[in-house]
């Protein structure tokens, strides 16, 4: 795969991951951060895993997100094949929900890390990746802080609701 | 790697895992059943490993016995790089009892599958090799017979105890 | 019972698992392999059980596919009976998920190993008796080969949907 | 086995479960209950254990104290293969506290019912097996009335030393 | 309360625990085993219950079955006030899946035995109470005996349906 | 905020989690005790949590009842802030069915103690403050008191329906 | 019991439990306010149990601490019996880390609710209870607030310790 | 606090969490990276941690690693606190085995992720910040790589001592 231009790659094991996983896409989006996305199977196409993990950094991406359920192995095995920061997102499956993929990520070996979020929590692996871009950016950093004002205030509004229901209840 | 005359590769992500792991080889050895060890890290020699994967069958091996730890993608791994049967050992580590080593290694997506046994039971690793390759091998499943003649004799000799500790208890 | 022909018996404990248990019935039908399904309940039938694996090998079969849920003790029962290698499934049933299935199965004693697989992936144990009968048949290792491929395949065409996806998002 | 005047029969798979099942033997004796104590594997003596199980009743034994620790099969086995009660101790193993032994006894399915006591509590099995006699023996009946009297008793007396504590701490 | 004929005691916390508990009811009828079925609340009829339990030996009953669901406390109230052996039937209430239920029921303290089934299981509830009354009534053990190969037979039927399913599938 | 009259307040971490808090709201409301409900986020509006926990008790609150899910922060940060008795309520979200808000809540560090409630129970949180106005507060205690009588006759009508399905059953 | 000029009654399953549960102790001895300890047994001693939570209330106990563990019934009882809050404390046992105990307290139902701390931390028993208090006693709400300053000097303090490693390690 | 010049802050919320952390540290000083470290309770010391957070940014940090355990909430509090990528370590505790430290960290809600790594692996959470460090650093992520490159070495001389043992074995 050549350069896309994109500074975040999102990878999955299979295409049943992206409703789930599209909304790490959407969160990037939302901060203009230009992304791929695709599915590169730990299981199924392991050397086009390997090869995604080992040009990530050659192809100009900065960050990886990896999504993965059941014994998740995408996440860990990226982090193992490049020098970028990968971040795993546990996908739930059918039963056990999410804990099997949450601890396939999160339970990394010392040497290779894997940032890990919230299970099925795509967005905040999209935020995330801005937090991480935002490091050498100090205009995404204000676009992050700008945020974090707009989520204060979308909260406080609904604190309003609350305070109505509560007087009506 | 050549061919090693063995039938059946031991592998494990680090050499911490061999007083773990060393019950596999034991009960290979007991059956006369020629094995190799070594180590082969998921997450520190991708390469190793999937070249380990890739020239199992090749070299002559017909059954793969993978042990790993905490987010333990070795087993798995190997399992999409050959066609042969492998064995996952979950080994436990300091925290969570092997839990999250036994998720990682079981729960695999379909199209792959990872024949696993008991948290820390290298030694049934072992045996389920030694079952596998008695399905082409008369002889060996009838030292198999034997195996479980034995195991029967010996419970039965607890029992002896467990009748006189309750006479003098 | 009398011998089938079959190579591979999948057994379960209720005609209520068969849902489940017929994905590893379809998995042996692509790869040709002969198999046979019954109910074989532990704790209904002890003598039929008794039976059917104390009779296994001796009637031709190669491997035992055993599923079973809760307390699931079919298939360990089985493997002391046979010196054939029984792949468990733990079937879920309405609570837990599973996890009582899948810990009565895999956490087996020395001595009497199970080839356990994911929670309800009965395809999973039919790809592993395939495994497990290629190690002595070289043309069936080669489908597993070309089985891997197609998987690959697969997996890439669904990553054209999410590059799609995207690209359209 | 022939008759041996036992009422209750405590069996365990391995001798090395002794130390935890011994306090079930403590309990029945203090009632004055003929027991008899045995190892009866279900993985390593299938044949002995169904025997076990088919003749126990017909051997004047009245309940049956079965003992078994992982993917502990022996207390469901035995119910499936007797009409007597069969008490169920998980016993626990060096990983997972006993988890995988609590619930590979207690959750069998319907038809076969194990009265599953706590992790590691053969105690309580040798009491509960007495409440199961005492149905049918007002005397017995009766000493249990008395015990759960000096249980109150003691408790008493423990009050004594925290309320002392209390005052010098 | 005064006597009702009854041999064994149902209770639960609330109606709402009626639809699972109704099936020990179930059991135990066709065991033509007279029974009463009554709310008794440890939390919020602690009177009542301390008198349930204190009475149940003398009011002639012989067993109780106690269910409920989260901090499940009847079942071990009870144990503590009566001399009878009490079945815990662990509710699973909206979550956790019975989880807590089941460790708040099973894990007694010594001196107190509740005898645990499966959750959400009060078909064996009622059968271990049978299994239990026949320990002094020949007549009830010969139906047991009668119920176990009717399971039996109902199993070996299911397994003409897989047979078939097998050969159409 | 200036003070509202209210002796409770109940803050959640958003509007989404009303349906399962205005449980507490309306325990109270029957208890004739004035409260403030609110939206109040610890990882959204950092500071409003900071004023609400310092201002609390100057503002005339008694108790706080906070309700959070997931990596549940909210009450324990409240309870950082305020020498005011706070109630935790773990709220469920979709997957894990509460086990991670409970443990986030109620496993504080020595020093800062949250009162935890059941999974999802805000109603026992807004019967927890009640007891806890009561201790000064003889009226209130009374009416407790009242409360669980009326629980208690609640409870014993509910018996009536089990006893007469029984009969029909 | 009469009564003994305690504000806070501290009972606990077993003199077993004082190792834990005099921490609840010494936190309100910190703060000058009375109470009294004891073993109240909800399993041996169910009378005496009844008793106390009926009468708590009456001999001028405010709150009571409750701790106990496994199938830990004790502090949702008293809390059934008495209109006083009930703060219950998880002691861990010997298997699962007090996760049983937690459950068995905290899961009550609506209606009964249990002000439950954190796994073994009566520390946290003794502080909540001293909140409580506070709601009706200005100078013990100060006293708290003082204490959270002193817990503030005392971490501070710690960081220069840390600070001060960083510096040489 | 002013500027350290450090790039990195590690904080935790007690000293004793160093013996932890301290392989964070130990992680940074491998690549050069300069760091601070420092005690900054979420639950004592409130408003340092809110400065803290506030303050990061400004004085020039660019990661934060905080680790907690328990109901660790410092990560997810920081990460609310600025737009800065926060990697959280879940420190285990004397119970649970640091599953409630793993939840409490990683479940965090959409709009503030925190970059969670395993249980007790502190030096993963250096590696991690080095790696996000690297996004805007060439030179960094060169030693990223070569640090890569040595694992590899050390993994493949660890599988030396396994293929001797497994000689001499």
């Amino acid at each position: 795969m050549s350069g896309t231009g994109a500074r975040v790659g999102i990878v999955m094991g299979s295409d049943s991951d992206w409703p789930v996983m599209s909304a790490a896409a959407e969160a990037l989006a939302e901060f203009g951060i230009a992304y791929e996305a695709d599915v590169v199977s730990a299981h199924r196409m392991a050397d086009a895993m390997v090869a995604y993990g080992r040009e990530a950094h050659g192809r100009g991406l900065e960050v990886i997100i990896a999504g993965a359920g059941g014994a998740a192995h995408l996440p860990g095995m990226l982090a193992s094949l490049t020098p970028l920061p990968v971040i795993g997102v546990p996908v739930p499956l059918k039963y056990l929900d999410g804990m099997d993929s949450l601890l396939s990520i999160v339970q990394m070996p010392s040497g290779v890390p894997v940032a890990t979020v919230a299970i099925g929590n795509a967005r905040n692996a999209g935020l995330l990746a801005a937090r991480i871009l935002g490091t050498g950016d100090p205009e995404l950093t204000q676009k992050l802080v700008e945020f974090a004002d707009a989520l204060r205030a979308t909260a406080e509004a609904k604190g309003a609701k609350v305070r109505e229901a509560r007087l009506q209840g």
